[in-house]
């Protein structure tokens, strides 16, 4: 039996996206604001993320197809079928995004970022600092 | 009940760590190169990423303690408590490593990269490439 393990979701994407037609492609070209819900338990996980201006925040998409290997990039049926792995898509075998996300605001478990493309709803499943000398 | 999502290893990291003492603490601190096995069955998942010159590729940390909310930052007793969305640290609820690295060579399932500092076997469960203008 394949190995598996299990993620849990930290918290979940307030943002004004309510269906998929309405969100840009990727986070960075659109200057939305959302914000990430953390669960209570989890708030003293969050101690001492305010010092930071840039975060990654990984979402999973859990409405996605995960059993698409090839995709046509950017879903344009024009550009040619390419393996999922040399694409962004969020068709893949484990729907993660990763944005990197300007923090604006922290408030107890809410985080005010700019910076993510997801959907109202979307589970959030790691917070980490962005940090150019290694993300870049 | 808290909802739960089933992520699943696509390959496995080959490098020159055994053990946790070996490794760096930060992929790009280092110059080594790994191999990424990937599993046959995403072999058509792969085509088109030897385009790319550097890769997001995201480790499942399955030794990591997850229940831990504070730690001290680089592993240093000196450095005061502070919780891990706010630090780098494997020990986090979803124990995700997501590594910049510069893909050198594919070879079939084999893809030889710089700059992770996984252990030998760690599991990997996405990979997709860096992209500046989105990641940095």
């Amino acid at each position: 039996m394949p190995e598996r393990y299990e993620i849990v979701p930290i918290g979940r994407v307030r943002s004004p996206f309510r269906d998929p037609g309405e969100a840009p492609r990727q986070g960075r070209e659109a200057a939305v604001e959302s914000i990430i819900e953390v669960e209570p338990a989890y708030l003293e996980a969050l101690e001492g993320v305010d010092q930071w201006e840039r975060l990654m925040v990984v979402c999973w998409l859990h409405r996605a197809d995960r059993g698409r290997l090839k995709v046509h990039p950017r879903m344009n049926p024009k550009n040619p079928l390419t393996g999922v792995f040399a694409t962004r898509s969020p068709s893949r075998p484990n729907p993660l995004a990763i944005y990197t996300a300007d923090l604006l605001e922290v408030r107890g478990t809410a985080l005010r970022v700019r910076g993510l493309d997801a959907l109202d709803g979307t589970p959030v499943v790691d917070i980490r600092p962005h940090i150019s000398r290694l993300d870049e």
